[in-house]
Order: C-alpha cells, then sequence, then structure tokens
C-alpha cells in the first residue's frame, strides 16, 4: 500500500530555499585579517543565482563535475549552492594535497570546470597542462592571474573572473528539479591506500545529513548561533556545517584563508561566533594563545572537535578556563562526514569528571546512522563497553562504495567497513581503541603509511621500511619512520628524508626516524606494526628526530 | 551522475532500532490515575518484537490496516513500532468520533484487526456487526470484555487480550525489509465537508517529520528531556512527538485517559517532564488548576500548545507565573501534523513582550516544509506581513492526495490548499488571519459547520442555518447557530438543539443560537459568513445561550 504524501526530492535546493526565505536576514561574514566582509543570506543566495546563470552559460551541465579549489569564504558557499543547485556535482579540491594527487583526483573526477582563489593560482598554475577535462578556470578575487592565463594558452581552456561572471548575469535564472538520487559533491579520501578515492554526496544524502547535523544529537544549531567554520570547506564539505547552519538560519563566519591563532582569536573578538568546528591542533594553538595573550573567548559556548581524537586534557583546559564545551565529533568522508557526537548522556553533571569522560570519548551515535562491532571472525560483538572490532556503519548519508572504484574489501553486508577498532558502551558512545592500521592523522590531515613505505623502500639503501603514527602534543600524530637499512648502507635519516622531499608534500615528511633490524611480521608475513607501536611505547625503539 | 551513497530506507525501523539501542535505558511511563506503570525503551522494544510476530502469526500481511482506538500508553506506542515494522499500516482511530464516523473510517480503510482498550469496548461493540473487514479486536487492559465477546458471536471475528498475545510469541521476530515510501500509518482528517478524509503518512514521510520535530526549529527534544505527551495519539500521531521523542532518547511519559486536570496535575508533579504538548483548552484548564491548588510545575521547561490559536494571554500567564515558555505549533493532519513552531527569532529578549508576541503567532515555517500564500486569483503573495492568502504547503512531510479520494480541489500545482488565510512575515512567521471558512476548532477537535447545517436545514422548520465559530475561553471556538425560520416556523433553540442530539456528538451540539432573518450571500449566492462573523464581533445579533 503506497502512502497519500507527495513525492518530495531531498535536495539541496530545499535547504537553500529555506535559508534564503525564512532566514534571509541571517548574515555570511568572511575574515579578510584586519576587516570583515559581510552579506545576508539574501544576498549570497542571489549571487548563488548569479553564478548558476553564469556557470550555465560556460555549458556546465547536468553531472558535470566542477572543482573548487578554494578556503573557506562567502564565495565558497555559493557555489555549494550554485554547483549542485544546476545539477552538476560540487568537486572540492584539498589544496594541501601534494599536487601529484591533486592532479589525479582533478582527472580523475573529470572536472570541466574550477573555481579558484586567486591566492592558490601558484598551486594549480603548473598542473594546468597535464589537466585534460577542465574547460573553464574561474579566479575568486582581484590578484593577478597571469602565471594562470600564461599556463591555459597552452591548452584549449578558458580564464574567467568570478565577479564578472556574476556581473554579467541577471537575476531570474530557473532552477532545474533535480532527482534526489542524483550527485550533488564529491570528496576523495586519501586516508586509504593507493591512490585517493571518490565518495559522492548525493543531494538526498546532503539533506538527511543536514538533518542529523542539526539535531541536538549533532549541534542543535539554532538562528541564534553564529557558527565559525574553522574546518576546511574542503573535508567533507567542512563537516557539512555550512549546509546545516544555512538551514538552521546561523550565521556563518569564514575565515578565509587566516588559520594562524592570531588572526583568528580577533576574528572571534570581533565576529563573537557561539559555535565552531576545527580539528584538535587548532584547539590546542588557539588554547595556548588565549592564555598568554588574554583573548576574548567568551562568545563561544560549544566547539566541535574532529578528524583526530581529542585528548581529554584539552577538553578539560577549555571547561575549566573559559567555559567552553569542546564535543568531539566522529566520522569519516565516506560519512558526509558525521556518525557520532560526544555529547554526554541524560543525568550527566555539566562541566563534572564525568561530563569530560563522555566528551573525551568518539561519540555517541548519531540519529540516522547504524553501527556495529565485528570482530575478525565476522561476528558482530556486544555492546558493552568491553568486547571490541571493527567499526562498520550504513545508514542514507554513508557510502556504498567508491566513485569509479568499487574497492567491495571496504564493505561488507550492505555495512562500510570503516577500519577503526572500537569498544561500544551499552548507551552507544564509541571508544576507538586503535586506528586504521595504516593511517596517520596529522592535523586532521590523513597521512598514508604505506604511501610513504612505498617511497622509502624505492631508497637504493632500504631494504624495509614501516611507518607507523605516534603520538604528537601539536598534531595528534605524526610518523615515525622504521628503517631496516641494507648490509652496505650508508645513508642516513636526513639524507632519507631529502629522498622523500620530492616526492610527498613537505607536511608528511617524518622528523622521527628509527633504524630496525628487520620489521616484525604476522603469521601471514605482513608488517606487524602493532608490536612496532609496543616498542615505541615501551621506549624500545632508539628514535632520531631531526627537522 | 549517481551518488556512491548507500540505498538505505528510511523506516520507522530505522527510528526503532535507535532508540532501542543507543538509549535503551530511556523510559515509558504510563499513568494509571494514581501510581504510574514503567519500562525502560529496550523492553518496550522487545515488547514491539512479539506484538509484531502476534501479529503476523493472525495473518496481518504487508499493507494490512490495524486500528487503534486507545489512550495513550505504553502499548500504544508499541503497536506504533510493531504494526509499521512488519510492513501493515497503523490507522489510529480517533475516540472522540460519532459513532457513525468511526464505523464509516474503520470500512473505508477496511481495518483488518483493531486493538482497543478495555475502557473503550463500550464505545466499538455496538458497531462491530457493521465492521465488515475486521477479523481481530486485541484488547488491552484485564478489564471485562464480554459485551465485546457477545457483539462479535454474530461475526467471522475473534477477540484476543494484548496481553496473552504476546505472552505466547518468543523473542527472535525478523523484521522484513520495508520500502520507505510504503504506507506506515494512516490518520482520518474530519476538519473538511463530507465524510472525514484518509491521510496515509509513509515510512519516509515519519522518518523526516521525526528529524523536523527534532530539530532545534522543531522541539529540539534531547535524551536529557521527558516528554509528556498529552495530545492524544490519535491526533496525527500526537503530532509526531512519540517518535521524534524515542529518536533523541527523550524519555515518554503518557497520561492515559486522564486528562482532567486534577489527575493531570498530579502525573506532572509526579513525574516532573521537561517538555509536553496539549491543545489550548488544556493548557487553559491547567492553568487554572495550578493557581488555584499550588501546583508544582517547575519542571517544564517549554510546553507546545497546537491544534487551535492559543491566545496571547495565555501564554504569558504561563511565562509571568511559572517560567514556563508555551510554544505554539501550526499544522494540520495533511502535514504529518508540524509545519511551524513559534520560537521567536534571534535577538529577542527571553519572556519579553517581543517574545510573547513572536510566540502568539502561528509559528515560523520548519526546515523541511515549504510554504506560500496565494490570493484567490492564484498569484503568490509576498511575505511582507501584510499581504493575506490562501496558505498552500508542501514537503516530503505533506500529503498529495486523501486516501481513495484524490480532491484535486485541495491541491494545487502540487501545493496543499490548507484553506487557512494568512499573512507571513519577511522571516517566515505564519499569522493567521482567518480560518479554512467552514470549520470551528473547539478543544483541538475540528467541527465541521456545514454538517450541522446539514442537519438544521433538516429540519421542517427552518428555511436556511449557518453556522460559524465564535471564540470561546474554555473551548478556544464553540459553533454559532445562525438560524432563519420559515414564515409559520414554531419551533425554539431548545428543540433544534434536541433535533441534532441524534445527529451529532454531544459535544458538538451548539450551546449559542441566533434566528436571523437571511443568511448574507456573496456575489455568486453563496453564504457570506465573514458578515455574520462581523455582526457577531460588533454585537448585533441576538445571541439565546442553551445547554
Amino acid at each position: 500500500m503506497q502512502s497519500t504524501m507527495q513525492d518530495f526530492p531531498l535536495t539541496v535546493g530545499m535547504i537553500f530555499r529555506h535559508g534564503r526565505t525564512v532566514h534571509r536576514d541571517s548574515e555570511v561574514v568572511t575574515f579578510e585579517g584586519h576587516k570583515s566582509r559581510r552579506a545576508t543570506f539574501a544576498e549570497v543566495a542571489d549571487r548563488a543565482q548569479l553564478l548558476a546563470a553564469a556557470l550555465r552559460r560556460l555549458k556546465v551541465d547536468v553531472g558535470d563535475r566542477v572543482g573548487t579549489l578554494a578556503w573557506n569564504h562567502q564565495e565558497h558557499l555559493e557555489a555549494y549552492f550554485a554547483i549542485p543547485g544546476i545539477g552538476a556535482v560540487l568537486h572540492t579540491l584539498n589544496l594541501r594535497l601534494f599536487p601529484d594527487q591533486l592532479r589525479y583526483i582533478i582527472n580523475h573526477a573529470e572536472d570541466k570546470a574550477i573555481i579558484v582563489d586567486d591566492s592558490l593560482i601558484p598551486l594549480l598554475a603548473p598542473m594546468v597542462a597535464k589537466l585534460s577535462t577542465v574547460e573553464h578556470y574561474v579566479v575568486i578575487g582581484d590578484g593577478d592571474i597571469s602565471e594562470l592565463t600564461n599556463a591555459v594558452a597552452d591548452t584549449s581552456a578558458t580564464v574567467h573572473r568570478y565577479g564578472e561572471l556574476l556581473a554579467a548575469e541577471s537575476p531570474g535564472y530557473q532552477w532545474p528539479e533535480i532527482d534526489e538520487y542524483a550527485a550533488a559533491a564529491m570528496c576523495y579520501t586519501s586516508g586509504t591506500t593507493g591512490n585517493p578515492k571518490g565518495v559522492v554526496y548525493s543531494h538526498r544524502s546532503t539533506v538527511l545529513h543536514s538533518m542529523g547535523v542539526g539535531l541536538p544529537a549533532g549541534t542543535g544549531f539554532t538562528d541564534a548561533d553564529r557558527v565559525l567554520t574553522i574546518v576546511p570547506m574542503f573535508h567533507a564539505n567542512a563537516w557539512g556545517f555550512p549546509y546545516a547552519a544555512w538551514f538552521s538560519g546561523s550565521d556563518l563566519l569564514f575565515p578565509g584563508p587566516f588559520l594562524q591563532c592570531e588572526p583568528l582569536a580577533r576574528f572571534i573578538e570581533d565576529e563573537r561566533p557561539t559555535r565552531s568546528a576545527a580539528v584538535p591542533t587548532i584547539w590546542n594553538d588557539l588554547l595556548h594563545h588565549a592564555e598568554s595573550h588574554h583573548v576574548d573567548l567568551s562568545s563561544l559556548v560549544q566547539v566541535t572537535s574532529g578528524g583526530a581524537a581529542t585528548p581529554r586534557s584539552l577538553i578539560e583546559a577549555y571547561q575549566r578556563k573559559f567555559g567552553i564545551k569542546v564535543v568531539q565529533g566522529w566520522g569519516m568522508t565516506e560519512i558526509s562526514p558525521l556518525a557520532a557526537m560526544s555529547w554526554a548522556p541524560k543525568g550527566t553533571e555539566p562541566a563534572s569528571d564525568d561530563d569530560l569522560d563522555w566528551r573525551a570519548s568518539s561519540g555517541r551515535v548519531l540519529p540516522g546512522v547504524e553501527l556495529r562491532i565485528v570482530d575478525d571472525d565476522g561476528t558482530v560483538m556486544p555492546w558493552d563497553g568491553e568486547s571490541v572490532g571493527e567499526i562498520q556503519v550504513r545508514g542514507p548519508w554513508v557510502t556504498g562504495s567508491y566513485y569509479r572504484d568499487p574497492s567491495p574489501e571496504k564493505f561488507s553486508d550492505g555495512w562500510l567497513r570503516t577500519g577503526d577498532i572500537a569498544s561500544v558502551t551499552p548507551n552507544g558512545f564509541v571508544r576507538i581503541s586503535d586506528r586504521a592500521k595504516d593511517v596517520i592523522k596529522s592535523g586532521g590531515e590523513w597521512i598514508s603509511s604505506v604511501e610513504l613505505e612505498g617511497h622509502l623502500m624505492a631508497h637504493d639503501d632500504v631494504a624495509e621500511a614501516a611507518v607507523i603514527a605516534v603520538p604528537d602534543v601539536r598534531w595528534s600524530e605524526r610518523p615515525l619512520a622504521c628503517v631496516v637499512l641494507k648490509a652496505d648502507a650508508t645513508t642516513s635519516a636526513p639524507e632519507l628524508r631529502d629522498f622523500l622531499r620530492d616526492r610527498v608534500p613537505a607536511w608528511q615528511l617524518p622528523e622521527r626516524w628509527t633504524f630496525i633490524e628487520a620489521v616484525p611480521k604476522t603469521s601471514v608475513g605482513k608488517f606487524d606494526k602493532k608490536v612496532l607501536r609496543a616498542q615505541h611505547a615501551d621506549e624500545l625503539l632508539i628514535v632520531e628526530e631531526i627537522e
């Protein structure tokens, strides 16, 4: 029996229209270092509509991918609505990727156009010759574009100014009707072995995730909130917070490229956000800066910390010193990304030790996400706070494959295998005890240890190399390279570090090195990094630190 | 281009599983007049699973309708999950309907089974002979069932005890997979002319409505809340609050049949709800009772008032006397029902006059609902706070037709025509200036004036009759019968009232009567009730009050 309900599609346009009308006076503020630009939701919406018309004029069609290589700012938000709004696919490009990876994902996604900040042209221009599908580059900002124009000269692509494109359009663009299962946005994750894998969000998943984020179990944003999204808009759509905030009528505060403590603190004092979201590294830096510079953080009520485990001490420091509630979010690009938030359960005394303990967990499963833990034999383990297993999740905003890369080994019976090992308490709090074994999370960015190992083992003097994550106060984790040299080797740690310099981004270069006799192996001959981690924890490895 | 997201259906099962696991220790409390029964979400879920197995054993199949004629209590909640969970359709029966209407909707929906409170057997038993499709009656409670057994004796149906059915089942029933567009529940609305019309909710609409209700713009329920649902579970699924509360982990407090002030106040004092939902009549009664009896309402933080307009004076009294925030909800059975909530917008000083003014509006459009106002010519009017038009809504939890009764006149270009006339402020607050012209809302129940008129005009002495809504302190509105007698008529108001007594439920009988020379007409000859309302407001009608 069918219902009598309207067959009304869940689309990004639904989010867009709600904020545009019901919250037309909410504001979007973009920091420019010394002053801020501001616009109302109605104004941003009008500009998004002009951008949509401009993209259609450039022959961007339904299903075409449009890359964005940009910091967090108003124009990026306009692209968040305009690109899915015309039925195209918003492909956010992680500007921290190594150029080879960036080029790989642009070509793999077959981006037809790229919207790029003028300040990021130096990153993009050198690879333009190798971007085979890009027909249009749209530059945000008034900066010099000659480097890009020169690079494009040898191709059939064209370069445009964002502002000029919008100025050439008139209001009134008619948004098309869109199927809710159609692609709205995509994001590549480098958190796995091999090439980056693309996750493609649908309109439907974006709406549902926005509602999940908006629930009190997520963020509970209201129209009285001012949401400072420090987490980059190229990280799983800034954890979906811009869409959720727009849907809730919360003001949106964007820091642009000013992510260092000093300007960030100034932005916070000027614009008085009530909520924010960033990786623990940022919160750690801001804490120390605020302590030593008497920064006024009093507007902040609650901030979300995610992308890597947040130390309890950091959560406690914010609570005790500033009365700010740090709540951890857990998720991954494959989950849109939010799966859990560490709000304490009912009956917990606010700011008590219990409260801090709960908040130091990976979080409680959100409505809309289903989670189970499965042991090595495929047995579903109980939520008893002790049994451990790999976290597997399913739900309407969880990916079921990768873009042009089905990767069946990442899925099991309709569940996404996250690779994270955890226990779950009877009331649904996840405690991650071990991490996807090959990945290092540094300042919210993923470093593939397998990739580092591959490069190292390509060196003539290296017999074997295993890279493990080790705790780091500032970055949460950093790589430790464990190297087995060949018998007649003459190389050194600084030399190997230089060897890597041309192969991976600078921020991925290990500072910590140890030379060992052999990499421990499992029974089936695989590297057994658990042993290495235990040896490091027991201080059995002699670690050399270099910069 | 398709997304990579899982094709994960939005089902009532998704809500069920979340509450059952993540919030297994939240509790369901049912008031029994002098004491309360309580069960955890896990226990309720286990029982719902047993009920599901029992219904399958009774051969209730996918798509079959199962009626519930019951007050608000734990077993009704179990039915809320078990019936949709097996793919059948929860058909909540309004126990306040006139028996003829009740019989009509049971037969129209073709209910295969009815779950009934023992205390409601006297209402159901007399119509059993005329219920052509019902094969099973399941009685909740240990009361005498002989009246029902006797009535059923002449039919092929059978009578069961709810408790015995559950006791005969074992745990482990395997829930089927369900399409999200399948029917989950249905509810008949009598707010229109003619026979009641059925609205059929889908699994999808139920999940989305639950998320919309759960957002801070809706209720913002958290697991720390204790939600007292006074609004009946046969009124659009108690406004969807039981599902939303379960999804949020809020405790659920059910008053059973004890809706009078005195026991209700006792239940509130005993169980300390933080939130509640009821029609204004209940809030009005409770206010006066609490003032005169020193009732402790201090646990209540916010309550939702809906089903009829809530006077600003009532909102103010709760605010000033008890610090309780009364927020109005606006919607209708056709909208699942919630479309708007009257939380004040950002920048409003709590408890200020501004705050009360906003809260006295019909509310602000919720995320997920789209609303427009359209004038008589079909022109979409601006949201300027002044222009008025008929409210039309669309969205994933808005009906697109009626069950076996498409009623195209109720829809326009994909929008539901609500019949309510309103203006909308630029920030999305609805102010209903006029009501669907033929309907009277009395204590949250709809009275069709057209139906009363039809009966009156069937009287030999009556030439014409128009019934209009007039304000009433206790019931919000009551009918005023405006009667034109024939030249030689000898009848009186008390006699006409008696004449109606066999034709409509007692609570619909007008107390107020006026005899006029003619019913004012519009240019096309229709009754012009606006003129009558204006005459009444100007005290130009001589009104006779009788009981």
